[in-house]
């Protein structure tokens, strides 16, 4: 086992990786950039490096200072979190040619999945159902047009090496199509120099599930309950339940196993995520794998009782998973509402100051509240808007809707502006409590109503 | 189910009660003294009502001003919490003539247990193993030299109506026996008016070992794993754990099973705990029952899942038991940590004074911290010391304990004194993490240890 990690990343993920890692007697090494010299993740720390100024270009991914931070420390593996490098081949690259563990996947495989296509092929390959459309790259419009004829507009034409939006166009219709083909291709060429192209049917009401998968160096595979995160908005999760409340446990068992297969296919090591769509008779369409652990891992810990970061640690250090199949049990219904420093009513624009005040509701059963947050805490400009995340674990979902609304209620975060009575208003709304809700219910249904309440409100 | 339920106490307990109302849609009724206008239990009930002033006799013992706020407030019931009114038959009493229902078994059991010559001879008729000792009451001191010969020195007397320590004397040999007869019974007769006494072995290196056990009107009984409550000072429980490490799965089941006898014996309703002493041997003798929800009820409600609050709520509401014996599963070792506001250093003196900031570590898997602070609460001088339980669960007890002293160390009370570094040299202590610890440990090894290592620590 490693005896020092360090922890290439910020905010509540870097706070939460490093009590697990002093929980297993791990030293925790944290990188920060300058504006946050004072984070909680680099008090919290064993040792703390500075490793540039507050654009993450410059520190939170800037991959020779955060080496060098590892090196000098003398850290054996890196844990990257999520976003920033967590899925870049090139430093998991530099990590293996330096001699440190990247906690998660070999680099070639975040450059297979990293590449939506050639994932989608992959996955084609291992048997694994995907989103109806091409099989691998489309040669010209005409092969375009038979494809979209096929599997019925509308679609979706993605470049290869997409990413960022770039090289992506909807088409409505047939008309659309030439247009839409040749601007895309042009587009995709001159921002990643490869004007390879693919199509997907665009699916509608369909729910966004996730089924999260963990794999060791010897070949063993396990699978965790699905996750339901169809409430997002900006395609940016919002809200994550597990279990889906529609999916029977015959088809966790089938959808566990497909991702099973997915991942034994490409000799996956440690954590990934696969993602779903689920249409409304129940068909899983395979969207894209994450490499890496995700935001809202946290739900499924506490649905099953299981440290999925501490897995991380240990799988990377070349112990066997430290569970099996038959240990992963549903314990009751888990929900997380993810709280952003921003402000609803004023078109979600980001909320930036000092908490001057603060009161997480820390007791009763079945709740967790990942954060950062201390009396005193500068929220900066310069990162992402999410400030904790409030989670609850009931017997049934009811349950948990009820806890979790508690836990909201209670809190105080005073000196910024957050999300919490926006996540109050769905948590009441009569179709998200019914279970059904989809990808597009938060802007399509609930925004609407909730703008035309708020209006009422102020008037 | 019941529309509204007061709450008949103070502190985290009465927060943490309020907390599973909440989430169960019961509105809630707060009582106060005028020292705790500003306390959380008072902020987040949906109604507040001021019972007397500070000292416990004028507000939270009055039992007419409480009547009178549950009746003008229209509450269905009263949740008493343990301390307090928790086992004042009386109290009880009044509850059923007022036509609210006391949340806790009838008046009768209360009497019943609350003698503990009474509850003795019960066990013993219900086939539950007692400390060695007298049959019911001993008439002359020449029966009691009979049986301590018998059951063997140290032995000791205690008055049958018996309770705070009065008309409890220890008896080390046959010499001391005829003056501690004497005495004991005079104190006794004119503390309680009574003077029936009754004689038990004095256990030594003796585990405290407890069975919480619940039963609904319909005669439906569960035990819930077995407590080790063995660190205490002065009688007081300091760390609980759950499971007991030394205790096997069959000798849990054999326990449950006479605790759940115990139970039926009487026609038991609610909630209640039976303290055993369990010996080298792993023989268990009974102790005394609680006939109410105890403090250290939340390390069973972590390491199974279940919130037994709620259940109370249910049980009392006339609804059956929400949980079969089968649904009650370990999901790992649970631990807690009592802090109060003292000062370890100057013999447990109490702390009093303003918290002016205060940080609880909220995030991560298989924690919780009960406690009523806010940055801002002051604790004042005429309650209970405890402040806060902190509570952690692991998949096994090494994970529990380094999960709680992560816990503890990153906890931040500032602005009066607390027992945090004295629990965690307890955690640190071979001794304490071999599990083997006695009733004893913390008074005779622990503390002198201590002792010394603060001096020198000082010099």
């Amino acid at each position: 086992m490693f005896s020092k990690v360090l922890v290439a990343n910020r905010g509540e993920i870097a706070v939460r990786i490093i009590r697990s890692l002093k929980e297993l007697g791990i030293k925790s090494v944290a990188i920060y950039s300058t504006v946050d010299r004072e984070s909680l993740h680099v008090q919290l720390a064993d040792e703390a490096v500075c490793v540039g100024s507050a654009k993450p270009q410059d520190s939170y991914l800037n991959m020779k200072n955060i080496l060098a931070a590892a090196i000098g420390t003398g850290a054996q593996a890196i844990h990257p979190g999520f976003g920033f490098l967590s899925e870049n081949s090139r430093f998991v690259e530099m990590c293996e040619s330096c001699g440190i563990t990247f906690i998660g996947p070999k680099s070639e495989t975040i450059s297979l999945m990293g590449n939506k296509a050639n994932a989608r092929i992959q996955m084609q390959q291992s048997g694994v159902p995907v989103i109806p459309g091409s099989e691998g790259f489309i040669d010209n419009v005409e092969e375009a047009r038979k494809i979209a004829e096929k599997v019925g507009y509308p679609v979706l034409l993605k470049a290869a090496a997409g990413g960022g939006g770039k090289g992506i166009r909807r088409v409505n219709n047939e008309e659309e199509l030439t247009n839409a083909y040749e601007e895309a291709r042009r587009e995709a060429l001159s921002a990643f120099g490869d004007s390879r192209m693919y199509l997907e049917k665009i699916m509608e009401n369909v729910k966004h599930i996730e089924v999260q998968v963990f794999r060791d160096e010897f070949g063993h595979s396990v699978y965790f309950p699905e996750r339901d995160c169809s409430i997002q908005r900006n395609k940016q999760k919002m809200i994550e339940e597990s279990p889906c409340s529609l999916v029977t446990p015959e088809q966790r068992k089938q959808l566990g196993e497909i991702a099973v297969r997915a991942v034994d296919a490409i000799d996956y090591r440690n954590t990934g995520t696969i993602e779903f769509l689920m249409d409304k008779n129940h068909r899983f369409y395979f969207m894209e794998m994450n490499t890496r652990i995700q935001v809202e891992h946290t739900v499924t810990e506490m649905v099953t009782g299981v440290d999925l970061v501490k897995a991380q640690v240990r799988v990377a250090s070349g112990e066997p998973l430290p569970f099996r199949q038959e240990d992963i049990k549903l314990l009751g219904s888990a929900i997380e509402c993810r709280i952003n420093a921003e402000d609803p009513a004023k078109n979600f624009m980001p909320s930036i100051g000092r908490i001057n005040y603060l009161y997480f509701p820390v007791g009763n059963l079945g709740m967790r509240i990942d954060s950062d947050l201390y009396a005193g805490t500068e929220i900066s400009p310069y990162y992402d808007s999410m400030i904790a995340k409030v989670i609850a674990l009931g017997h049934d979902r009811h349950e948990a809707v009820e806890k979790v609304k508690r836990l909201l209620s209670e809190m105080i975060i005073s000196g910024i502006t957050i999300n919490r009575d926006f996540h109050l208003a769905i948590l009441e709304d009569p179709e998200f409590l019914s279970g059904k809700t989809t990808t597009d219910y938060l802007e399509r249904v609930f925004l609407p109503k909730w703008k035309r309440s708020e209006k009422n409100a102020t008037v």
